[in-house]
């Protein structure tokens, strides 16, 4: 089924930029040729999105005279490293890459902030197109600039905030998606509904099921105003110095997961998922939401298929893992809680005591 | 001696930052105060600047109540590396620094190109300071935000334009400079004379041996009228897309003398004075400059104790080394030439058979 292309732009003055979300944006190389300033791009990829999208996206350009250069990493968010970065340094200085050549990150969430973050430091910045293929990276990491690699110590330590010049969200491509990539994509979309959009998170509970069926309409709302969400938030506050930290509800605990247990071993959105909870629950502690308001969270990730405890790495573990978080304030940790079901604040109301409680409460 | 501090503005808009020059601004910890949004700075330096100002620049800072924490690296153009680099990023997260702490490269061009990019990159951004302790980081690298470390295939080729808060240029820390270093330090100084200030290049010429001997009141003259000259340009032209490239004169040849002998061999203000003699060589071919002209630089140079031939490494290694020059444009090289003594352009007249000459004539 086809659905409309429909177009969103991340206000941020000179540094704006669309977003064309539809089911056939990947084979319109007439989206992306206005960005390009010469007739080369790099396109950036792994080795599972190469096989089923890399060809359909390439002869696309490559019909209207632009040479790709593909470069194909191992897929995973254990790859998401300095290492893996500077094999794109590599394949980008072997070919010559120039400051006007446009690299395309054609993937997921690790692609995009690897891609976007090798974009950021070659030659100290290069044009950036991101054409993600994922749930998750379409409804959230594709937008708004956020780049990085992980620190054995801490995910995402080490990025940039580098723009790219046009997003490409392709629905077509959740098609091959696995099931347990698709849910893990449903955290970021169900957290715009939890932290800003009460409508939206009603929504979600009524056309679930939809979204899990892959029903093209269902996605093409849902992945229309989770993007939305983020431009508004992203336009406001670009580089974090406010309320874009909102955007981080359940991540502070989400990261200690992805990192206690090792990059990889929990996909994001699913350590994203169960760090909401906890989140809810020390919310709850603190007297803001209600033990309904958790149940009613606990039971729209379970229907997504998501994890809602978290895996028991110990709460001294967790909180030193925490300590870590960039939302840390001279020395204090900042945590994204809820005040309601759509509306979030970040608070560092609560004492460590009640982090730990919440941490247990909230563990297999 | 002491000489009167001096003060300079770099204009960016909200990235403006002043450049502060003169004999004891190392142990004025009130000019960084201000710029301070914790109570903690990391200081990034290397194994040889640390025994002689280390102690003198924290402990200023500690009494203040500002807690200092070191990060010693090895010395050296060598040591440039993503691996180096790494080392202030595993520091930074031991320490549990945030992105409020405030970053200090106190050292050389290469500490302040590290310690500026590990600040850019860490959690996306943190505050920065260079304190610069050579003549060469003086007058030009910590000044207008270049930051990159080094690729086997190119030298600064991963980098950002990354603005510090603050510039503390103390000139006593001159009077511990190896005389090499020194000389190489007067490459860039030559250089500002030589691409837009041809009274400045007239004053040099005349007062070269007072340099050459450390006298305070023309050092303090040079490291102002160099920094004076690089803030206009910055500030014209803050990401290189046009008049900034002309602070490259010299740079596109000695960048390939650095590549092309190893990293470290020669000092990078060595490499510049010879690339320049290359590039006034090949403005002369071109009809440009007279042979005087020529002549009239190589004396200079040759009064500072700087290389007026370049290593021999073939004139075909120069082109390949070239090719990877972050000027060349659709495939094209762009070469900083001059037009007179005091006028740079940037120009893709030679044809390459011109440089082949260019660089054979300049070669030992």
């Amino acid at each position: 089924m086809k659905t409309v292309t429909q177009t969103l732009n991340v206000a941020l003055g000179e540094r704006s930029y669309p977003i064309h979300i539809g089911t056939d944006v990947l084979s319109r190389p007439e989206l992306v040729l206005p960005f390009l300033a010469q007739k080369r791009v790099v396109v950036v990829t792994n080795t599972t999105v190469a096989p089923l999208y890399l060809d359909e996206f390439r002869s696309g350009l490559e019909k209207c005279g632009i040479e790709t250069l593909p470069v194909v990493l191992p897929d995973g968010e254990q790859y998401k490293t300095w290492e893996t970065l500077n094999l794109i340094f590599d394949a980008l200085l072997a070919a010559r890459c120039e400051r006007n050549t446009t690299l395309i990150a054609l993937g997921g969430g690790v692609i995009g902030d690897m891609g976007g973050f090798a974009a950021a430091c070659y030659q100290r910045g290069m044009p950036f197109i991101q054409v993600p293929t994922t749930l998750l990276s379409q409804v959230d990491s594709s937008v708004g600039g956020k780049t990085a690699i992980n620190h054995p110590m801490g995910k995402n330590m080490v990025g940039a905030f580098y723009q790219p010049r046009l997003v490409l969200a392709d629905l077509s491509t959740l098609d091959t998606l696995p099931d347990r990539e698709l849910k893990a994509g449903l955290a970021e979309v169900i957290k715009y509904g939890l932290i800003r959009d009460p409508d939206f998170f009603v929504w979600l509970e009524a056309n679930l099921e939809k979204l899990l069926v892959r029903d093209k309409s269902a996605l093409a709302y849902a992945v229309h105003r989770s993007c939305a969400n983020k431009a508004e938030v992203v336009a406001a506050d670009e580089r974090e110095s406010g309320e874009r930290a909102l955007l981080n509800l359940g991540h502070t605990f989400g990261h200690a997961i992805e990192t206690g247990l090792g990059y990889g071993e929990w996909l994001h959105g699913e350590a994203v998922a169960a760090g909401t909870l906890i989140a809810a629950e020390l919310s709850c502690r603190l007297g803001w939401i209600d033990a309904d308001s958790v149940a009613r969270i606990e039971k729209i990730f379970v229907r997504s298929g998501l994890p809602v405890k978290a895996p028991d790495l110990g709460a001294a573990r967790y909180l030193e893992l925490m300590s870590h978080d960039k939302k840390v304030q001279d020395g204090k940790l900042r945590l994204v809680l809820l005040r309601e079901i759509g509306k979030a604040v970040v608070s560092d109301a609560a004492t460590t005591a009640q982090m730990v409680d919440a941490i247990e409460a909230r563990c297999t």
